[in-house]
């Protein structure tokens, strides 16, 4: 008999971020990320949106431990979401919404859309819920962009399925699962989601700020930018999909410069999810800008170290009472 | 916390069937043999060809357990076989030359393909050999024939891989490993080898034979045949690639017609590797023609029952002699 090795290296390191249609009801939300309790995850981050009606996970850990919970959750998601009486504002096509897997360590993008994709098959397998495959795990170009994946939201897709056959599931289907219809399965790099708040309440200045930054535009590498209304307030919205080319520090004078040009400045910012250590700034002024920002929470290294503990699963067994 | 479910169907099962770039020395081919000895992991066949200077392995049994077994022994072949010094008629690019991933039960081929290209990321992050993948593992057309991949074989490639980047491993590389060099890694449909030898010498006969009954000149559905001549006798050498548009009795009884237009007669079949329970026609003319056809060791299911004995691992350590 030999050594047997472990598939993937031993230090591989992966995040995987999920999103469920539900941001109401917290006992549902918990429910799911109890699920994700298993030897090897890491539960780093979680937040509810009551006007999205949406949750964020962020778990992280060893490779096949964190796919086994990405999947178990969306099974339990399937169980508990019911899209048919589901109302948001987020778009979304199925109750585990969105499955990203991201590289952190010692393992590469394309190991990452293997795994994507062998959940997606999982899913299909144990729960009966379609995916789709999108970014890196993509098997088609048309599905590189999620947004590509998700038109029609749940409603639309379920008939889109039903009469153009490129709409129809990478992996199941082709009918859509009736209550917990599909989840976009996927691979990406590490994402930074980073808003700069604008002291106007004119929507066209952040409109223009983006259009100015986004690579899709000639602007900066690896940033894609959009330009909100936020609670009356004008908002740069901006995901950093290459931390390499473009650093926090190089978006925040960008916006700055930007907008002083059309008579307006950056007064608030905030982070969606967590920083790699690498791309924190300690004494920067885009960090002293941000909303209640500790950096003990929201930088992964130092998350990973002190993570979350699991929510308490919900009673098991009522006869056990 | 959960139930953790396993990846994959429980009663999952695949077949394996490394191709290796020994058959002389069987001593180097017990030892990757030896290092195939996984729990969950039955060894099915094997087979020394002196003249190819090739062996052909057959394991099967649980997707993980064989995908890791896959793994070991082309770390093994890496270490044992130096192409530069290898000479034999059979084409070859890798010591561990070809590993295809092959669906029994309760798996998708999608599903072996995603195991196939892990084994592939592997053999490269652990032994540093890079990996092509072909079939239904291929990630781009021009590599979906094994022909093509294998193209200019180790010599050429090695040349290949320098200065056309087309040609470039999937994983790994660019250049070729020095001894070992490239391996293979493809999903495949399970396939039958059988090979049908005529009453004559004439290998135009057998050619013209192979040509009518092919799928791609509009033959018999999913058959590939070649015609060739075996110490002097012309031989038609089928693959049956897709068992339930084909049988092998649809293959003898079509080239028994098409060599009878031609006055000649199949006198001796033979198979090579593995027949599954459903195309054996136990009192069929086929079988009875078969040579050294014992149905305990040449079926699947019943080899799967009582799989052959694991070779014993040469000596360990010298030192404790």
């Amino acid at each position: 008999m030999t050594t047997v090795g472990t598939l993937y290296d031993p230090d591989a390191l992966i995040e995987c971020v999920p999103n469920f249609s539900e941001g109401r009801n917290a006992d549902v939300v918990r429910r799911i990320v109890s699920v994700m309790a298993l030897e090897g995850v890491s539960l780093l981050d979680f937040s509810l949106d009551r006007d999205h009606n949406r949750s964020v996970v962020t778990i992280a850990g060893k490779p096949a431990a964190v796919q086994e919970a990405a999947i178990c959750a969306a099974g339990m998601a399937a169980e508990l979401i019911d899209l048919t009486g589901q109302v948001g504002v987020h778009p979304r096509i199925g109750a585990a919404d969105v499955i990203p897997f991201v590289p952190l360590k010692n393992i590469s993008l394309q190991q990452c859309a293997l795994l994507a994709r062998q959940a997606g098959e999982e899913i299909w397998r144990r729960y009966g819920v379609p995916c789709y495959f999108y970014e890196a795990a993509a098997s088609r170009p048309d599905r590189l962009a999620l947004e590509d994946v998700r038109r029609g939201q749940f409603e639309g897709l379920r008939e889109a399925v039903r009469n153009q056959p490129g709409r129809r599931p990478d992996v199941g289907g082709p009918e859509l699962h009736p209550t917990a219809g599909a989840s976009a399965v996927g691979a990406r790099k590490f994402l930074i989601a980073y808003n700069l708040y604008l002291d106007t309440a004119d929507v066209a200045v952040a409109r223009a700020v983006a259009r100015e930054i986004r690579e899709a535009n000639g602007g900066l590498g690896g940033v894609k930018a959009l330009g909100l209304l936020v609670e009356g307030q004008a908002q740069v919205s901006v995901n950093i999909t290459d931390v390499e080319r473009s650093g926090v520090g190089d978006v925040y004078e960008a916006v700055k410069r930007k907008a002083w040009e059309r008579g307006a400045a950056s007064v608030r910012g905030e982070l969606i999810g967590l920083l790699p250590e690498s791309a924190y700034e300690r004494d920067s002024e885009w960090v002293r800008l941000l909303d209640q920002f500790d950096p003990e929470q929201k930088i992964l290294e130092r998350r990973l170290m002190h993570p979350l503990s699991w929510p308490v699963e919900a009673d098991r067994n009522e006869s056990q009472a």
